[in-house]
């Protein structure tokens, strides 16, 4: 048998679905049986530790501690985990819930055939970037949050277009009147933006987009820029709307009339690894039904 | 001089804005050298009575008593005019208060010269019908009202994607998980209806279009159906959001899972007086920047 | 055993493909038991004719003399002889091939059972309209054709945008510099025009849909007509292009600056006969995906 | 007066255009008065030199011999002299013809306001990447060329539809059945590539976009790709379509079933300079009509 480069492994998953909870069960037996010390995210250990004793972290203290995280469950839960453990270098790898995800590529089914020689140092790592936001009041930062698939301006309110304007690297691009406005990463561009007419950026690509959402101005279309350009939404003063903002759908944040939201490239970024037959137009065919 | 065929004109405008509210001020002088029985919209008759006595109505009044009704403002205030005044088989006119309306079409700067031959029956008579929309609950009709533009199914929460089934003439249509669902009649399928991607429907056309909002299924495009079709949307049992129901974006409703929305054509359609040279193609080409 | 309501039956098939040829076979076979009086297409009757004899004739003859044409293949063998058949008011009926079709939506493994009924007088009959297309030069018409889903005006040579008007019962809609123009009716509007960015069209709606391909204008949207609405295209006198018009993409004409196409409902419908359990969003459904 | 930093200045022109020859007279006029060595491309200097004698040279030979080349035009002339000069490393400048290009972005009522400060030194110096494009039959190159703005896989015969494979650095993204597919470099994300439906690349991004037109599978959606990726499209050998291939539009070639089309990067690029307050995204909302 060969070696485990990996020493302590963090588990992560959404219990309350059975599913995932069978999964979860045989992954804890399966990396046991490979004697490696394990730790389980608080929420996950306390609904599996009713019958026996476990390590339990929370998620920041599993980046913490742990050499290698184990995401159980669908791409939403990925992205929270990602999001919270990517201040700790630690390399992630998703185990999907049923159906094929972007991010938790392996099958639950065939786990263990995927993750042993993931587990010897047989694997194929990718670095993904993620997003800071950032809301600025009168110069000072109220709130602040990162994304690893999207930070999406919406209006939260009753009427549906707000009106802000676009900066880039300080250069104005356009006041927009809209439903809101998606700033996707390569990651999240097979996401939400997809659905908001985004196009697909390839994952190694140091690029983002903005996608505006049902634009007044109909010409007003996606705009693929650097990633390490500056991204600045003003709120224009005479909005009567409260729009929100939020990272990935999971986190929102309320702003108002004259606010800045700020959007830059995160330095650290998210090392995932993936099984090495792992190929990523195969995922596109698959979830994009391009085989049909 | 010839003869009026109107004697009682209606007058209806958003008074807050000191370019409607010049425009009305000539309106009513106007009217006024015509021998014409006038009535202004209550709020509207506020602003202008300061230095003179007007007779004053409500929207719903002006309906009924007068026989020819004059909408100063943008489209916005055309459309909240008649969702008020259909019930009453009223011809409407609208002056455009700066840029060109698609509903309110006459400028503001000659609106004497088209007025006048509206006024002496020389005018493009044209038929737009609205949506009646009712909300049931339990099998109980829990809210109702009508649009001119369109009947929107939004999530008007902090989470993005509901998830309802949409249902035309009792036949099952499909699942959705999206923002919402713009339903439009030809009046709206230049509006909002357009922002979402969907076609443009001549206003003559007896159909409506559904046009998802950024659906997950990519595939889901917008559909059109014949005006006289039964649209209902059901909120799956299964939806944790709260999603609302807007009528031209200026009447809202709270919707819960297993709630109905039920969308029909309304039976009394709004009549619209246009002037002889009218040209619905040229009013599109301009607002839509063919001509550039 | 019940009383067939036809007599006559006409097949056709594009009997190249051994997939087509096996279920011709058994069609042949199957309505011999029914004792109906049979006629096949000329080239299909060739191919299947070599060890027994059938009947043969043009399509347009079993048009004249069938009273129910039933076509094996594709959406495209549909298509093509509908265009031949529609001056006879003969009933189709379309037996797929091997993926479900919009309008062969018969399944080959158990076209008995859908058959049988059909045949019995227990049908969904469904009128579908086709576009009449002439080709005017000088005020005379040089070619003319007819198509059951789209008119594509495009440019056949080299360069790609060309450059035409569009008016709509002689009223002036825009000057387009394209790659072209789709007009699709409802029953082409799952086709081509789709992939354009069309709408569907329900197919009982009297309505059809104009497309621009690529148009320069990028706010030049697929409008909605009527279906008695006239379309005519003017090829400009400063193009240089030589474009081209095809019917159904599969009848194909050559046009020249100065160029008018005609574009008028015909007046005839194809009457199409579907099974009881026919159901056109279960059909959208499956050929969109919106399953998955 | 200061000192100009270019000695040799090369002139192209489509010149039988009487607005681009009178522009062009004027700009000899001025630059003889900077007593700066001029030469015109040769059609050019046919028809300005009738009066006068004006040193004439090919586009090739501008190249290698001035050290600044100005165009005057529209952005087609400029795609067609950037590929012409990309292997000489001379910069260029475009003066455009009446509407304002991408490329030719000076206008030519005031060229000698904004040519002054670049003679001498004062500008921003921007770097555009090409794509090469070369056609492989049986392994051997039958045809190359280059490409500033895209290169256009499409059906140039009567059917529409071909059929393609699309591989990446060697890897499979997908089989396409299409009207065809447009690469396009960031420069040409805002020509054809937009009318497609592709998103616009800031032209500081190192990435180029591949468009999918028409295509039958409605979710293939552009995707963008790192500007050193090798795109190949490979004809299936089942077609029996003669595609074409276009460079910029400019330049065709036939391909056929089992040809290799392939597109890298250009290790050239090509040098654009504009007046120091050249603002790219106040270019965007122009010809978009953001401001409207």
């Amino acid at each position: 048998m060969s070696q485990n480069i990996f020493s302590h492994i963090g588990i992560i998953g959404k219990s309350n679905n059975p599913e995932v909870r069978s999964t979860l069960a045989s992954l804890v037996e399966f990396l046991r049986e490979q004697k490696l010390a394990l730790s389980l995210e608080t929420e996950c250990a306390e609904i599996l530790s009713k019958s026996e004793k476990v390590n339990s972290l929370s998620k920041s203290k599993l980046g913490e501690q742990c050499d290698l995280i184990i995401v159980v469950g669908g791409d939403g839960s990925f992205l929270d985990a990602g999001r919270a453990i990517v201040d700790w270098d630690k390399p992630m790898v998703g185990i999907n819930r049923g159906r094929l995800g972007f991010l938790t590529d392996i099958s639950p089914q065939a786990f263990q055939q995927y993750l042993t020689p993931i587990l010897n140092g047989e694997y194929q790592a990718e670095s993904r970037f993620l997003l800071d936001m950032s809301i600025k009041r009168n110069d000072e930062t109220i709130s602040a949050n990162c994304a690893l698939n999207d930070v999406v301006l919406y209006s939260g309110d009753i009427a549906r277009m707000i009106e802000f304007e676009v900066r880039v690297n300080e250069q104005f691009v356009y006041k927009l009147r809209s439903d809101g406005l998606i700033t996707a990463t390569p990651t999240g561009s097979t996401a939400y933006a997809l659905s908001g007419g985004g196009p697909i950026l390839h994952p190694a690509l140091n690029a983002m987009v903005i996608v505006p959402m049902h634009p007044h101005t109909l010409t007003s279309r996606p705009i693929v820029l650097d990633s390490n350009d500056n991204i600045e939404l003003l709120i224009t003063s005479d909005n009567t709307m409260h729009p929100r903002v939020s990272c990935d759908g999971q986190k929102n944040f309320n702003v108002q009339p004259n606010d800045k939201i700020c959007i830059n490239r995160k330095t650290k970024t998210l090392n995932i690894l993936h099984p090495n037959d792992y190929d990523y137009y195969h995922t596109l065919r698959t979830k994009l039904n391009w085989n049909i």
